[in-house]
């Protein structure tokens, strides 16, 4: 259960845009607190609880450096997670666009026979 | 801003290991309100509120047949966004890893050279 626990938190700390903004900007390196608040126009409080989120959810982590304190990105961990949760549900639709790749196949060969029959 | 909007609904539905697993349910084919039910021993008003987020969220739909009215999972949609969503972050793990495994690789190289060195 913890397990599950764990990604309840990741799946909510992701349904904010401002928060999957934040992972893609630290997605290209470490960034301070005012370089992340910078693009949103947000109150201080406000970027502080969204970094928390981020961070409880082990997805961001804070740098050692006392005076800049740098966020930077977990690299797997928690989104790694989420893309293994993801698996079956991909396996799924990749054999639904295989089929429909067979089946477009199919369809141009008979148009192609038909074709052929008439000449 | 509407593709923001939806993956918030979708990151939002996810995050409750109900919803999550009435959809590995619904992975393996349709299933009936009360099938859907039958495994969490939930009430009916409970059930039927999550199976609303997650229609809500597109990831499942309604079956015509006026009876059973079986719930069915909606290949690709939104759990291709997230997929979609999630392809930079994988980038960045995967070449971590694949760093590490030529660091690693490297470092064995070098272990047989000194090994060989010493007979």
């Amino acid at each position: 259960m913890q397990e599950q626990t764990r990604l309840d938190a990741v799946f909510s700390a992701l349904a904010d845009p401002t928060r999957r903004a934040m992972l893609a900007r630290l997605a290209e390196g470490e960034a301070t607190v005012s370089e992340l608040a910078e693009p949103f126009g947000l109150a201080q409080p406000t970027i502080s609880k969204h970094l928390r989120v981020l961070e409880d959810a082990g997805l961001i982590q804070q740098g050692r450096e006392a005076q800049r304190r740098p966020r930077t990105l977990v690299v797997g961990g928690p989104l790694e997670d989420v893309d293994a949760w993801l698996q079956p549900f991909r396996e799924q639709w990749e054999r639904r666009f295989d089929a429909l790749d067979r089946f477009l196949e199919q369809n141009k060969k008979k148009t192609k026979r038909t074709k052929g029959d008439r000449r």
